[in-house]
């Protein structure tokens, strides 16, 4: 089985460690330091990073292979291992001993681009600290109409990331859904809504300014004044190798964000 | 087809008005003061006050009939008609040609008590404005530990009743979770969680204090300090008839909040 | 100069040892287990407990001397050292060297009775998890009409507690304010209000439900359907003696809250 | 008397309507249509546009002449009156029958560079939904330490305007104080800090990123990785005419905040 190993340019060393580790169990190693589709015929992902290299290599990938993540980034919400005690559970993932857990993704259209989130898309004002106005849609109904600085469309992993720093609720990573949580509304009251996952969200940008629709907090699209963004959940989820104690672990480091 | 209805002290006149109105369409009609679980082997219910008509007429009922509301309480999120413009709505539910909607109701069980509710179930200090200390876990991971006023287990219908109040997000009423939102936790950070629906919730009450369990701000069980309330999705839902625009009309009730 | 020490119940031993340690410097020492006014006479009040032991003690103090505060509760956010370290900080405050800080306290007067409080005055439903209805005004102006659990006015000082649960936010206990805050209001949207010391604040009950009004979560006064409380600065505020880095202590026991 | 009429480039028709109105009761009226410190020796200034213009017009004037608001903006919160009925009210404040009331400004201070607020000064990402690192700081004592889109420090008058939408509380505009509220912080638990006014502030930025200093978002200062802004009271308030009452318009305006 050939296993694609995606590093950030500051663990290099470690990345490959791992892969000559790897190696001498029998397995074929690939070495990736940009992510790109080539890794969709690997029969696993290790990456070698933070959180965020796990995201920029999900976008890259329109069926991804399940990822096993060593972590040498912050939080490490995403990520399986630490540099210093991969080795046993990285061999069981090579085996076929852990199962394989899967996430749901949304993706954002806009004209004819796509881009796809494990976390989310955030459609912001293309001007700092200026306001946006937009109107969004859930089937067809209008839920929501406001001016803010953005609007967060995000999947049940991402409700830890973007979405609570605008004030999201946590949701369960092992459910599915759409929550839109806005951006610093203009307005005294507001509530995030977590809508069901099977929803077509649409998200009208009024006249008063052009906006950006990011994923991830990388891929970006560029809406203007008076266009539209759906948002609906993608056909390819994300797929990881199971955490034996996923909510505790997630729990844990929610509770150490300083 | 036998039709239930259940009414409101303040609302009897409608109630017999609602009845005479069926029985000219050759429907057998009972006025119910009091909501039994005689009401189960009813076609339908029809309910002649507001919403909290309709959550005590589900609190008796194990298998409920579908509903159809005519409010004549405040903000009537629950139900479908006014006393003015039943006619018409109410004769074709009982001609079947309306669809019926199924949502999602919790049961919490204490000792060899069990409560229903289709909003949510409350527990909180069994004295005001003291606070009660307490865990809790979802599939036996520990996801909370704070000392706070109370702690709601909510449906998505429940979500724009008292877990709003406390600060909780709007869920999605076609979809389906265990909203958890502690109520004035004495702690500078918190956040709701939204639980997969297939999740066994466990709330243990410690030694500081006694609590109530109070389903839908009705039917309510002592839980002493030291001792558990295990909350999951009820196998029987709620029924009622469809409401085209269910979403429309939730968002303008949301938006006349007073 | 005399000094009386108040003394928790499970603080007995400790509260003695300080009155040996004082008479050992030739201080007289009075050993207070419950407060009482005749503690006004004192040069100084020593005393024993948590915070809960301070707010209790300030309750039946008209003009309130300095307190120095030894710990032995949970936070210890008012008090100034530790059973272990007590020891030079109470002699220098004792000698005079340490500077005495006002910190403003509110009083609420009903009919006539009128209670004190150095927290807050939290105005509750007299029945548990049941909506009260109230008005606000501030010097005669309608600020806020609502449903809610019940309403907070706290001082600077009582930002961290009661309001800090219902969501209000910290004040500087160097200033003054009158802060309301309600308790999980049954709206979409809701502020704290952080008043002008000088308003002279009124909360008027609806006829839905009768309420109480309870200082510093200890003396309460029944407030029956369609009465009022009148809420004010009280012109004797309570006296403790400096505490050099009393920031930096608060902002340590708000990041400690488990 | 000299008059001072500032107006928004869609306004000038009603600026001249009210220059005609005022000379006919032998005012001098003065029309600018870019506001500048020429303005300084005006007896009192009128503007012709929304709370913006008002905003843009004090931040050209070291020591403001009392202005009277004529709204064709949106809200309309620091106005007086519309250009429908601006007449009687006018000419009260011109024959100097109206009380002048005085409200805090801040000003934000880097390098040499300084700019003063009536609403907020609001520290952002100098990069769109990227996050930047800062210590916040009053009288040298560390209260906060975090990540996120930004900071704001507002006055009471701003605490409905930016610091609103960040979730910041509303402040009587007849006190005073420096509110600092964070942008959407990567953190499950924060507050607004509500600081005495006589406090110096002061926020330092890491290394992670540049931001940028906006002043009521109108002027704004390059503020470097790793560099600092001071933030304090300013020496000259804004001074405005009489509004009967300001309380009461205020609580409706929020009201009507769609
Ligand atoms: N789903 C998530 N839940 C909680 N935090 C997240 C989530 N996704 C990303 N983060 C955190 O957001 C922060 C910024 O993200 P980023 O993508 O830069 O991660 P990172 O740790 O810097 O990884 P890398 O070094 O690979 O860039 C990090 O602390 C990351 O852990
Ligand atoms: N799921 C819900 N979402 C939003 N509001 C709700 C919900 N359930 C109940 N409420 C509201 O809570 C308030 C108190 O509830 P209550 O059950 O007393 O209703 P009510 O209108 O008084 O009905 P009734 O007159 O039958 O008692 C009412 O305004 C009710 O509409
Ligand atoms: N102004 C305040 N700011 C923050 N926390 C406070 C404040 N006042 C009281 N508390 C905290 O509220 C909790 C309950 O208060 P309580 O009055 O019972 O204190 P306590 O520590 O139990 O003291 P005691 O043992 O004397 O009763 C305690 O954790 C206390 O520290
Ligand atoms: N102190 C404040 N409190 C509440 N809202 C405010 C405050 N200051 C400005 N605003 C509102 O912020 C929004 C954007 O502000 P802006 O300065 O552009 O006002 P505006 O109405 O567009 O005025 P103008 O037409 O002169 O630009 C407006 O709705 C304005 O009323
Ligand atoms: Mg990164
Ligand atoms: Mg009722
Ligand atoms: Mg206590
Ligand atoms: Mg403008």
């Amino acid at each position: 089985m050939k296993i694609g190993i995606v590093y950030k340019f500051d663990s290099v060393e470690i990345a490959r460690e791992v892969a000559e580790f790897l190696e001498k169990y029998g397995y074929q190693a690939e070495l990736h330091h940009i992510p790109s589709c080539a890794l969709e015929d690997c029969g696993m992902i290790v990456t070698v990073g933070g959180d965020g290299t796990i995201l920029r290599t999900l976008q890259e990938l329109k069926n991804p292979p399940p990822i096993f993540g060593i972590n040498t980034g912050r939080m490490g919400i995403l990520t399986h291992a630490s540099p210093e005690n991969y080795g046993a559970e990285l061999l069981r993932a090579a085996e076929g001993k852990l199962r394989i857990e899967e996430f749901m993704r949304i993706e954002a259209s806009h004209k004819d681009v796509r881009v796809t989130a494990l976390n989310e898309v955030a459609v912001v004002s293309s001007v700092q600290a200026r306001l946006i106005e937009f109107e969004v849609y859930a089937d067809g109904e209008l839920i929501e109409s406001m001016r803010a600085d953005g609007a967060i469309f995000s999947t049940p992993t991402g409700s830890t990331a973007y979405s609570l720093s605008a004030g999201g609720p946590i949701i369960d990573p092992y459910s599915e859904a759409i929550c839109f949580t806005p951006i610093s509304p203009f307005r005294i009251g507001w509530r995030p809504w977590v809508l069901s996952p099977e929803r077509l969200v649409k998200i009208r940008i009024s006249e008063l300014r052009d906006a950006l629709a990011i994923a991830d907090g990388n891929k970006s699209m560029e809406v203007g004044a008076g266009e539209e963004v759906i948002i609906k959940k993608s056909e390819n989820p994300a797929r990881f190798f199971e955490k034996s104690s996923r909510i505790t672990d997630m729990v844990a480091k929610m509770r150490s964000m300083k």
